[in-house]
C-alpha cells in the first residue's frame, strides 16, 4: 500500500501524512532534508515536535532506497520528502536518474505500507532562472511515476485533502 | 456558515463570490486592497463594476476584524481578499499573528453567512526572494486556520468550483 | 464536443490528450510552440515521438483561428498548448484580444470534437516581473473562456486526471 500526498507550501502535507500513519506501532520517519541554514534548521525542529515518541526518525538526504533495509523490522514508512530529496540530488550533481530507479525499484517491491509526501511545483508561472525550470520539470516527471505506483494519491488544499486516486477514507 | 473560495489568479474566485451572495438581501463587500498604483486602481475599479447596487462597500485593509461591527445589520458579508489583507499587514510591519488572531475570535462568533476569498500561492517554483517564501508559507498557515472554520471550501480551476469540503450546492 | 485539459508542467496533460483522441481515426495534432532555442526544439521532438503515425501535424503558433479550416476532413483536432499560443500573440506584440475572439468564434462552430491542452499559471507566488503578472491574468481569463465553452474540463495532478467539469469517463 503506497500513499502519496502532494500539494502545495504550508498546505498541511506532513501533518495529514502523519495522521494517516496513526493506526500503526512501528513507524519510521525518513527526513531529507539537511540543515544547510537556520530556517531549514528551524524548519526540521518543527517537524520533529509534531511526531511523539512513537517515531523512529531516520535522516538520509541522498540515498532514499537504502531506507528500506533500515525500516526492515517497521510497519509503516513515511518519506518526508521526495521534494527536497530531488533538489539535494540535484544540488550536489549526482546521478539523479539512477538513485530515482534505485529507489522505485525497493519501494515497489518493499511490501509494506509506505506514505510519501511530494510537492506540486508547476502551477505558477516559471521563474525566468532555467534550473528552477529544470526543477519543476524533474519533478513533475517523477510525481508522476510516484502517482501511477501508488494506491492512493491525496491533493492537499489549505490543508483539507482531496483523494484523486484510489479509495475515500 | 462559513464558505471559503481559494484558487489562483483570475480564477474566477470574485465572481463565484458574488454569485454565492445573490440570494441575500443586505450585502456587505469588504475590500482589502489598497489602490497603491494605477495597475492596482484599475482592478479595484473592475471589482466594484462587477457588483450591483444591492452591494455596500467598507474599505478595510488592515483591521479586518472591525467589519463585523460595522456590518452588523447585513446579511451576508463577503470578504475580498485575505491574501491581500495578509499582503497588508506583512507589508506594513504590524503584528500579524496578533491581527490574525483577534479576525479568527471575530469570526468564529459573528454567526452570520461569511464569504471569504483567499488565494493559493505555494504551488510554483518559489522565487529566491526570501519574502515571497514567507508570504507563501503565511499565507498557506493562515488558509488552513480558514479552511478548518469553514463550513465550505470550494477550489477555482479556470473559473469552475471545485468543492472540496462541506456539501455541493 | 470541447475537452479542456489544464494542469501544471509535466503533469501529463499531453499525454492524457493524445490518449482521449485514440479511439479516432483521422487525428490532427496543432503544434503553436516554435523552437526558438535548443531546449524548446528538444521538446517539440520529444512530444513528436509521443505520436504515432496516425496523426497529421500542424504547426500553428499564431493564427489558431485557420486549424479548423486545415482541419476540416479530421475527426478529432488536439490543440497543444493554449499557453504557447498566447504567450506567441504577446511576445509578438499581435492584437491578442482580435486572435483570441476570432479563434472562440471558429471553436463555438466547428462542430466537431476539439481537445485543447492549457496551464494553469496563477496558483504560486508572483514573480516581481510586470509581465509575468500579466501574462498570468491574461491566461487565467483566457482559461475561463475556455472552460465555460467546454463540455468537460480535466485538471491533471502528477498525472492523474481529476474531471471537474462534465461526466467521467
Amino acid at each position: 500500500m503506497i500513499t502519496l500526498i502532494t500539494g502545495g507550501v504550508k498546505s498541511g502535507k506532513t501533518a495529514h501524512a502523519l495522521k494517516l500513519c496513526d493506526a500503526y506501532t512501528g513507524k519510521t520517519y525518513v527526513a531529507t532534508a539537511e540543515a544547510f541554514d537556520e530556517a531549514m534548521q528551524t524548519k526540521i525542529d518543527l517537524h520533529k515536535a509534531e511526531r511523539d515518541a512513537s517515531w523512529v526518525t531516520i535522516e538520509e538526504p541522498v540515498s532514499l532506497h537504502s531506507v528500506f533495509d533500515n525500516a526492515q523490522e517497521q510497519d509503516v514508512i513515511l518519506i518526508d520528502c521526495i521534494t527536497m530529496w530531488l533538489n539535494n540530488l540535484i544540488y550536489k550533481q549526482l546521478n539523479t536518474e539512477k538513485h530515482i530507479e534505485h529507489f522505485l525499484v525497493r519501494l515497489a517491491e518493499c511490501g509494506k505500507p509506505v506514505v510519501l509526501v511530494t510537492n506540486e511545483t508547476g502551477l505558477g508561472v516559471m521563474p525566468a532562472n532555467p534550473d528552477a525550470c529544470r526543477f519543476a520539470d524533474e519533478l513533475g516527471k517523477l510525481n508522476t511515476k510516484l502517482a501511477a505506483m501508488s494506491d492512493e494519491v491525496i491533493f492537499m488544499i489549505s490543508s483539507i485533502p482531496l483523494t484523486i486516486k484510489g479509495a475515500k477514507k
